[in-house]
């Protein structure tokens, strides 16, 4: 840390991204990233504003706001658009947790505590329950807003509708964050409550279900009230947060209906064909709705899998949190990279459990 | 405000930027953009990627940092990337500057002020002299760090790099931040200074001289520590800020040297056009080395001005700022779109003075 440094930052702990190795030769299948390329419109909106650089974004976005606000019969005023659905977390947390502090799952996107620890925010952490489901009971008693991955990171595991009703009626005196990066994949978005409930703030990323992760599109969805002082907030730390192409490349990608369904579609299947075939080779599955599976496999630890697939040219990933080491976290490819993925895991927990008995 | 937003933002301002419409049928010289293309690389690079952006950008952005770097004969550890150098100033500001405060000229950048509204920074404002230029002996008392744009925004008048080495060195244990958003166009950058003075960050962006201001990138330059402190700001409140099409767009804009040398020779030798013209004409100019021209006419106010060419299909800007509340701010454009602005200025000027005299 330099001499300069904020002492209140003296602790900080960036976040630790999922390996991106630039050089391409691995089947990476460790930061649910989308197996798909996007939506043809896509490339057709990115080189159309390629030649208009020059011209700085619309600040507002209306272009992508509308066109994500349309997805659920919501407005303009209902959205803010994010550089990645993190920065939507951070003008969030930002606009609203530091005076308060937050409360989330033991298990769930490592970001959050990232967040608390650069913005100063106290947080409180809520296990989940045995089974790694979120039980809604547990958030009863709790006064500070909460914040709740649906489906929950580093488990897939998705909470109904009902009861994220029931979290959100709990206390309309707190608010609740629902970040809803892996909806797409066969939950149910709250994102239509939000005129309802003026306590319910909906992010969303087009990242994985849209393949547009490495433009860097989030949304979050709320009443208008809520929206004005995100949207504030945004202006205020960096007002012209969305580069043109990416603005373009978002609204291309959420009107192309039938190509994000075959996709999301083929994402499930896929999923389901791995679990299953996991689980016959006696690997424990957490039941998934996301694009990723949450395994692991008795008498091979979750470091050793990643390890061993690793040097069969396979990333997962690994997580060293006590409650989930002994996972690996493993993205949905597509069908022939999952089948690689599969047949390596499988051989490798039989060669080591040979080795060790 | 809604029931939910902290309390230290209540009487929070967000930054409000030029008009950006989105019809296009303005001469839009309000926003100091590039009349320019971006250099040709863009386009193929940004195609290029259109294809990948299922896959996350580069977190560490390398390929932006390196071409950045290279420039100036600095290393990778020298820069960090910003999702246009509006966001590398939120991140100094946050690192550095919370706790001790800041100032600047009253004349400057409004952006600072904002950023200083978002986060709880104190600042102290220092007038610039009568002439606008900045008297660097104004800050010898100063212990704050110092944020000074240069050439300095809404004035384009530059401080010669002695100017800036003497800034610096008045108090080594005091930070100085150079704002060099508008240095290619005859100014002289002071990032090779850096590794030299270890109190001293510079920041620049790709909006203006390499003509990408829709892509948003920004750099800081600095040495290899407090780089570090404004990689793990950055890498916690935005791990992944660079999108990959703007990451390989800026590091294309950064190696093709004879485009930008040919755009920003042409904008030099516009402005001074402009400026003689506007001086023949009995406007009064101040002296810049930025692509904008700050001028006023004697008596026709600086809003009236603006209205009447906005009138004629031509946008500049206007602040109603005391100090500058006579002017108008007007980006170099083309040399065809610089013609038709001194046209119809020089005409609106004297139909004005006729029916007011």
């Amino acid at each position: 840390m330099s001499r300069f440094m904020c002492a209140d930052l003296a602790a900080l702990e960036p976040y630790v991204p999922g390996e991106q190795p630039q050089d391409k030769k691995y089947i990476k299948l460790n930061t649910n990233e989308s197996p798909f390329p996007p939506a043809e419109g896509v490339k057709r909106a990115v080189c159309e504003r390629a030649d208009m650089l020059n011209l700085y974004s619309d600040p507002v976005c209306t272009v992508f706001r509308r066109a994500a606000a349309e997805r659920y019969g919501l407005g303009v005023e209902n959205v803010s658009p994010g550089n990645g659905s993190d920065e939507n977390l951070l003008h969030i947390f930002y606009a609203f947790l530091r005076d308060k502090g937050v409360a989330f799952p033991d298990v769930t996107y490592g970001f959050y505590k990232v967040l608390c620890g650069a913005l100063g925010i106290e947080y409180k952490i809520v296990p989940l329950k045995a089974d790694f489901s979120v039980n809604v009971a547990d958030y009863a008693s709790i006064n500070t807003p909460v914040c709740i991955a649906n489906p929950n990171a580093q488990t897939g595991i998705y909470l109904p509708t009902e009861e994220v009703e029931k979290l959100v009626l709990q206390n309309t005196a707190r608010l609740v964050i629902i970040d809803e990066a892996y909806i797409d994949f066969g939950g149910q978005s709250c994102a239509p409550l939000v005129n309802k409930y003026d306590n319910l703030i909906v992010v969303q990323t087009l990242s994985k279900s849209r393949s547009l992760a490495g433009a860097r599109a989030g949304v979050s969805f709320a009443c208008e009230a809520l929206t004005a002082d995100i949207e504030k907030v945004r202006c205020s730390l960096n007002p012209y947060n969305i580069n043109s192409m990416t603005m373009y490349a978002a609204a291309a990608a959420l009107k192309d209906v039938p190509y994000f369904e075959k996709c999301t579609r083929e994402v499930q299947l896929v999923r389901e064909y791995a679990a299953t075939t996991l689980k016959n080779y006696g690997f424990y599955v957490l039941p998934s709705l996301s694009n990723f599976l949450m395994a692991k496999a008795e008498g091979v630890s979750g470091q050793k899998l990643y390890e061993k697939l690793k040097e069969r040219g396979i990333l997962v990933r690994h997580f060293s949190d006590e409650r989930i080491k002994d996972f690996i976290r493993v993205s949905i490819g597509t069908r022939a990279q999952t089948e690689q993925f599969l047949r390596a895991a499988i051989e490798i927990v039989r060669e080591e459990l040979h080795e060790n008995g």
